[in-house]
């Protein structure tokens, strides 16, 4: 254990933007070989001497690699704050975290924002289009820079729970212990069909410009806005949205009769939009909803998911959440029982919570201690030791 | 009951569009007075002589009064053909049907792609915002027009379950018999979030000029057709998508690696968008669905549901559809708890169905059998006589 988190219990850690090009191009699903590759990471804690304590952290699709911190644009909390840090679920004082931003993102990860050397120029809608394959196979590359042989876990929620699987299916001797979260092995149909209207919402702003609106110094907000606010709606339950705004007026007593964000849960959905439009590129919104669009772990394997997960010793620890509507319990499930036809070591807890599909976000007991029970067991399997309490 | 009918039992009930302009202004819910109001409206099958058979059917958010045979601009059948005709569950061998395009609408009542006589130029965002109670004094007029005093049964699913909800409410001497199906007493948080995307999406289209497209000679197609796509997920149900769609491809073997519609639900989706803007006009999209935001029986009745009901003689008649997850049973059976405390007439059935709000349309055996004994059982106590069989 590093002895300056030893004395200060609670840091926050230091965030300092790190950066891998890749010496080889990426030979990427498509076929289409991407060169150069850049992947943006974070890391928090220390690696041990034998280089076993790493947990890879896979972010969703919004996500990025500032898990725990002070986030440099928004200057918000990191996304998993609540779950990673010194003493915590995931605690740095034990464990070697790593977070990059996926293949296709938008904070300093090669993506269709960053220059295509071959013209100099922004790529756009040049960019190759890249699978969660593709991501997972330039975080392998990073680990590998990182001296990284073993993960002891691979964890992460939604489109990261996607990666998680791909890991333990891909590169099952390098993985110890995976934990998909709120996840699936293929997008749904229902799934497909919001990413397509958030993309279409993009593509029908002008300001997008066929893509290109970086060169022409556009920005397609208006677009990108209404696609985050219809996603919005599917990270929650109908219940939190009721509970957290119902019918309730928005700074007023009464209706206006008009247009106006007259009630909370509108203006609410108008802030989520437009601040995201900050954050968030476009373009790499398109790349990375096809990313998840295109998973599909059955179909590769003859439409049996099983045999994707065939002779694993990878150490599975899945959850899902009760009112999670957009990766309900059932695709978790059908994860378990296709890793139980192989003989898994699997465990599967559905967590009850009325936060929806954010709720892996969120600081929910249950989660955390279901997580927290996983880990400890898994570490001193692993002969990374006992958690002191 | 008409001879020609008897003698062609099934024939297309020819189309002849009929419109009502009131002699009165109309002063509406919010204050304003709006004048002149137009109404569109179709009848089907034949008044009786004491015009104690009148059916009043009320369509939803993107339905019109073409409920039976080819509609004029698209060439479909009306979109409840299956339910309504000679012999059918509403016989309009024994029913006079009567429907009309909602005020607010686009397929002829006055709304605001009508002329503003005040300027001679077209409503646009000068058409004051309407409300579900509006549609319902409108409707009440039409009526008078047609001397028709009392209703046989008032009828609709989804804004159309509203308006026959408000019916039943604000002129129970006039009601018989009240069908509100897959329908709300006041819309969810979640709902109106949805149509927030939808107006959003609209208002974000250049081309929707701030709502003077029409005099600009424009249409927001784009932002239309997003607002439709997203909402046309919500119409149906995760297990309709899969078994129509699945994962399949669109005319093609393998994945493009691109923004193609790859997915058959997306070339469904993009489908529905673009024909949808051919046939619905953008303004009447932003005011029929804040007519349906504001819709809340129980707000108006002190919170208390049961207040709006009291005293009823109407005999209720209450279905939902098991996968409907834009006005789930739960919203149903509020009512019905409701109308349970003030001990009304009430019968509610959960249709089974996989097919998600738009089984409400569809051919469900269940619904139609349903409905086909309240209707039946009610004519007879009604004085209208038993159903031929």
């Amino acid at each position: 254990m590093a002895p300056e988190t030893a004395t200060a219990p609670n840091p926050t850690p230091v965030v300092q933007d790190l950066k891998l090009t890749l010496k080889d191009p990426l030979v990427l699903q498509s076929g289409v070989t991407l060169s150069p590759v850049t992947l943006a990471y974070q890391t928090y804690g220390t690696l041990n001497a034998d280089r076993s304590n790493c947990v890879l952290v896979c972010h969703a699709l919004t996500g990025d690699q500032y898990v725990v911190g002070t986030h440099p644009l928004t200057g918000k909390q990191g996304w998993w704050d609540d779950l990673v840090g010194p003493g915590k679920v995931i605690d740095t004082d034990r464990f070697f975290v790593v977070c990059a931003n996926v293949l296709g993102g938008c904070m300093g990860s090669t993506g269709p924002k960053e220059i295509n050397p071959a013209t100099g120029r922004p790529w756009g809608l040049k960019f190759p289009v890249i699978t969660i394959r593709d991501m997972v196979q330039a975080q392998a590359k990073l680990l590998d820079y990182l001296g990284i042989q073993k993960l002891f876990c691979v964890m992460g929620g939604s489109m990261g729970g996607m990666q998680v699987l791909e890991w333990a299916v891909r590169y099952p001797e390098r993985v110890f212990a995976a934990v998909p979260i709120a996840g699936s092995y293929r997008h749904s149909a229902q799934n497909i069909a919001f990413h397509e209207v958030g993309r279409q919402a993009i593509m029908a702003d002008p300001d997008w410009s066929h893509g290109n609106y970086l060169e022409e110094q556009k920005i397609p907000k208006r677009g990108l806005a209404v696609a985050r606010m219809a996603a919005h709606i599917t990270y929650l339950s109908e219940a939190a949205l009721h509970r957290k705004f119902g019918r309730r007026l928005q700074d007023r007593e009464t209706l206006t009769y008009g247009f106006d964000a007259d009630f909370q849960v509108e203006s609410y959905l108008r802030h989520q939009g437009y601040t995201f439009v900050d954050r968030f590129d476009a373009n790499s919104y398109l790349y990375i909803t096809r990313a998840m669009d295109y998973f599909d772990l059955a179909q590769e394997n003859d439409g049996v998911l099983a045999n994707a997960f065939k002779g694993t010793r990878v150490r599975y620890c899945l959850m899902s959440f009760s009112s999670d509507w957009l990766f309900p319990t059932e695709e978790s499930r059908a994860i378990v029982r296709a890793l139980n036809a192989v003989a898994a070591n699997v465990s599967f807890v559905e967590v009850e919570s009325d936060k929806g599909h954010d709720a892996f976000l969120l600081d929910e007991p249950e989660f955390h201690q279901t997580l927290q029970g996983f880990i400890d067991g898994s570490a001193e399997i692993c002969g990374l030791g006992a958690r002191k309490s």
